[in-house]
């Protein structure tokens, strides 16, 4: 998972703070979804990224979907900062009496998922142990034109995502909570769309950690906030609104995270709104508007007939208050949404 | 660790054996300790190892060392095939209750290390674990020249090493064995060496793995066998004759691996050693001469007064016969001096 929250960014400067720069490297700690040095002419673009919690928790459990996962997870990142993957390197820790059908599955995943990225396996590391785990690092370029990064929005500017929100979660939640909802997560890292939004957009994150912890990173980095124009529901995927009318689950938590579905998250200046869906439109695909930056560190929305206006923090951290246990997290959500209901 | 038994190249190749190559990638499955990528007029080198299982059985314990070791180990493969590092990611997996001094003396172990390879950390991935593990992936290149490859060396080149052997095997015995023989074990990857190393050599690995590992996995690539013309006791560092003189170990055992001392290992053309070892003796260090490549797949080499001669797998696989249990595998390794004694 890429994206940060404010008490997550707190560890990772913990783990990650104290370390000399690269003199070529162009993002500073959690500037970007990936690491960029500039170096013969280009951008040289590297990502680690790991699907561990997901497969420790039984998030996932298909073997084919933990391959596809590890390939799309970090490639998203890739395409986050406008870049294009060329290969992996795989770090696997497999269980030493594991399934040849299982192993099987796995490799097929993580193939289709490099033809689709029109990438390659380049070598790894395999060692044994008790739980599988995967962490994939991969290399990118940048070949013409300046990569993008987390910051640089300004208040005013348009919110956009790639595509409808809230598959993630749903997926979470059918597979935590109501298995007889079944749900399809197939998530497929944008790289066709960020090369054109690279051309218009002033910031951009993925949605790895679902919506709202996404907005409460480039909150954080960019000192400002958002005011979401279009009610959630407008905003929600087939598969997210099907949970919310089955099981009856407020719009906002179904984008309040952290397992997201791996749309890119952007912003484009008002005056280039137009010449960019149209851009869009004309490629055969439909940026969905979110609304726009502001100048405070807030986030409005309308969830339901809820207006609702809150710390930009105030719904990624309720995950981190629940210590990262699942129904304890449904709990906080749940008394979340009661509060704003009994202040309204 | 790096280098490869014929066990477990059945393991990697069931693993890794059935994706595509990408089409600019210099190296097949196992020919080289890195993955070597031709691109704009260079060499990308890229390299992914972890340290698990030191972690796991705890051959590892103080943070400084490992922190160290996640960052030496693969360096060390990157020098084994002539590059130059010049970043680093690091996927941590971190208990969330780790304490402060240890995170920072790990840290301590991975900024030296940094420092002194001439690298930065350019970014990572944390999650968080039961148990500690590090996998890391560094970046690097060859600006001119040729990679060095495990493949390319035959009959009649001669053998060297960068320095003594044995300190990986001695550690870990002492570890495992007899705490009170402290054996001080900080390897360094050999980068300078193998500036000059790649001028002259046909073929290198690095012996992260210990001696006839790495020697297995040479035999096996390029069809050949070795005479081990210097007697194995003029081989062992001083760690390693400290162990045989203390507690008895026959040379050979502390070269039988699996865990190594991160020196390189390597062939050159029989009427280049001169200028070869002229050449180092400028630079102001040594090559360890180990004797000559030959043409059956079989190691020849004198231990004590014991002159031994077997198949080039037969020491590496001792350790996978042993399923890696420990005790099992020192009986195996007495056991199979006990059969030469007696043949002899």
């Amino acid at each position: 998972m890429t994206t940060i929250t404010n008490k997550e960014a707190d560890i990772i400067r913990k783990v990650a703070g104290n370390f000399a720069r690269h003199p070529s490297q162009v993002n500073q700690l959690m500037e970007a979804d990936a690491e960029i040095i500039q170096r013969n002419g280009e951008y040289l673009v590297l990502k680690t990224d790991g699907i561990h919690e997901e497969i420790k928790t039984k998030l996932y459990e298909d073997p084919y979907l933990i391959g596809w996962m590890a390939v799309t997870a970090p490639i998203s990142d890739i395409a986050a900062v406008g870049a294009v993957p060329e290969g992996i390197l795989l770090s696997l820790q497999l269980p030493l009496d594991g399934n040849d059908d299982w192993l099987k599955n796995m490799q097929a995943g993580i193939g289709d998922a490099c033809l689709r990225y029109n990438s390659y396996v380049l070598g790894g590391d395999t060692n044994f142990s008790d739980s599988v785990s995967i962490s994939t690092t991969v290399v990118a370029h940048i070949r013409s034109g300046s990569p993008l990064l987390r910051t640089g929005m300004k208040p005013g500017e348009c919110l956009y995502t790639t595509s409808l929100l809230g598959t993630g979660n749903a997926f979470a939640y059918s597979r935590f909570f109501n298995q007889a909802l079944e749900v399809r997560f197939h998530p497929v890292a944008r790289l066709t769309e960020s090369k054109t939004i690279r051309t218009y957009a002033t910031a951009c994150i993925d949605t790895s950690d679902g919506l709202f912890p996404a907005l409460a990173v480039l909150s954080e980095l960019n000192g400002v906030g958002f005011h979401l124009e279009t009610p959630l529901i407008k905003l929600l995927s087939e598969e997210a609104r099907s949970i919310h009318h089955h099981d009856g689950l407020p719009e906002w938590m179904l984008l309040a995270g952290p397992h997201g579905e791996y749309e890119l998250l952007f912003t484009v200046p008002y005056e280039k709104q137009n010449d960019f869906e149209k851009e869009c439109e004309s490629e055969g695909w439909k940026p969905v508007y979110l609304g726009k930056v502001t100048a405070t560190p807030q986030i409005d929305f309308v969830s339901g007939s809820l207006p609702i206006r809150c710390d930009s923090h105030r719904v990624a951290n309720l995950f981190y208050e629940s210590n990262g246990d699942i129904l304890a997290y449904l709990q906080l959500l749940k008394q979340q949404h009661e509060s704003w209901v009994s202040n309204n």
